[in-house]
């Protein structure tokens, strides 16, 4: 399959709903609505989204069924890096080479902004009820499964677990329930309510969570070595933003050759969970083999 | 009816149910859970949840089949709080006579404590789903609208004009539109999706939301004579707090009696909506009224 069309679709279907949910701002009084506005569209991967599409896909459902349940998890995601930008977390000024939200606008927009995401992507959720009439235990289903995994028990609790680990000894085991929470969670959500919206048997969305997890520990580990690789590139990089902030990372716990093999590992793993779904997880099985040869 | 006693039963209810949702905080790690508890359990009035019970009642439903709800909303309003306080919004160091929660922990920590109350209000609202088989659609019509009004055409939207308004002159009609997107959108859900749960009529549902917005509208109205006339008590307070920050209020714009006629005009009416319902909207008629005579 062609993976770059593939993912050049799907990201095409994801924007163009997400336009129709977010409207541009309306004048100063919308200043929060701009900002929502800008950050979303400030050029995400729209991986979580993707997965979720494919999630669906992978049970043989419709992709009309999971693109709003798709969309709400891209504005979880987009309201998660403007709060982890923000001054009092990891300050950052630029996000994807553009400025942070708070840079573009301010602190209290920032905020505000994060929030509304948050809060919009929860009632796009709940919106969709009225195209699914007879699926609502399934829709709430998933909004349960989606707020757990954004919650305290997910990237909630995996952000708070980073910043109190910043400038600390941190082991292996650590580093895993760090990600595990922080990326994993939102990422194997993403994979299962796709399946759960697609109408997946229990037994599919057993699998594809299993996928999910190993998926997003790949990711993350992948992650990590593009952080320290970047540095030898030809591109003439800065050190990498992780050595800078002394912050644990894969390579450097384990060696980069180790944390490459792992990294391989989890995807054969990956793969063999897609086994028994057959041809309809083509899309999630080039996505977790991209993750061997991503170069962002 | 005593309406004390009827107020402290409630609040009881509430806080139990509360103190089951949201454990107490497991050692550092849980730092955020933490943070949580601390701010929801800093003596709130409760009036959301009870505004969301009372509702319930008022259209003959039983009190179990709104609590969740209830506890979300007051997750919700506690969100708010936390985050309003914020350095980069209104830097309040003191909430109810107790730090903040950025003063109590960190900024960080409370802008992830109020991500996670905001996140895990949805949670709570998507798993009572499972005491509510056959009542999916109903749950999610509550969840769209509670999303809807604490999101950007709401609180969060309300909260933002009032930043920009901030050491401007603002005429009654802006000021109106304020409120009623940050503090009145969430007060007339509260009373609005109690009366949804609890299996009212479309009809009933309408008088209600017509007693919620006044209500809502008087609550402010009421909130900002308070902080006048705090003034002038014997108890020796500092001038008002909306004086200092030069922030439009009722009184400041009407004159304090022209401020006081019109809560009691919208009390009125709001007992007016009230009639259809007969005996079972009496709390609802205390909590109307109770907004002329409280006194914090």
């Amino acid at each position: 399959m062609d993976m770059k069309a593939y993912l050049e679709e799907r990201r095409g279907l994801v924007n163009r709903t997400l336009e129709g949910i977010i409207p541009q701002g309306r004048g100063p009084a919308f200043r929060v609505v701009e900002a929502m506005h800008y950050s979303l569209f400030a050029g995400g991967k729209r991986l979580r989204p993707i997965l979720c599409l494919a999630g669906a896909e992978a049970v043989g459902g419709d992709l009309s069924e999971a693109l709003p349940v798709a969309c709400a998890l891209e504005m979880i995601h987009t309201y998660s890096l403007i709060h982890d930008d923000l001054p009092a977390m990891d300050d950052d000024d630029l996000r994807r080479g553009h400025p942070t939200c708070h840079n573009q606008f301010d602190e209290a927009t920032a905020i505000l902004a994060g929030d509304g995401l948050l809060t919009e992507a929860f009632r796009v959720i709940a919106d969709a009820a009225i195209h699914f009439i007879g699926k609502e235990a399934v829709l709430l289903e998933t909004l349960q499964l989606i707020a757990a995994a954004a919650g305290y028990q997910g990237m909630v609790g995996g952000q708070m677990l980073d910043l109190l680990a910043e400038g600390r000894q941190v082991d292996r085991k650590e580093l895993e329930t760090i990600h595990r929470l922080k990326t994993g969670a939102l990422l194997t959500a993403s994979v299962r309510s796709g399946a759960l919206m697609g109408g997946g048997t229990r037994q599919e969305i057993t699998l594809l969570t299993g996928y999910g997890e190993k998926f997003g520990l790949a990711f993350q580990i992948t992650d990590d070595i593009l952080d320290v690789e970047g540095d030898s590139t030809e591109m003439g990089k800065a050190a990498g933003a992780d050595a800078k902030r002394q912050k644990a990372t894969y390579p450097g716990l384990l060696g980069t050759n180790q944390a490459k093999a792992w990294a391989r590992q989890l995807v054969e793993s990956a793969l063999a969970d897609l086994k028994p779904l057959g041809e309809r997880a083509a899309p999630l099985e080039e996505l977790a083999r991209y993750l061997l040869v991503r170069r962002h």
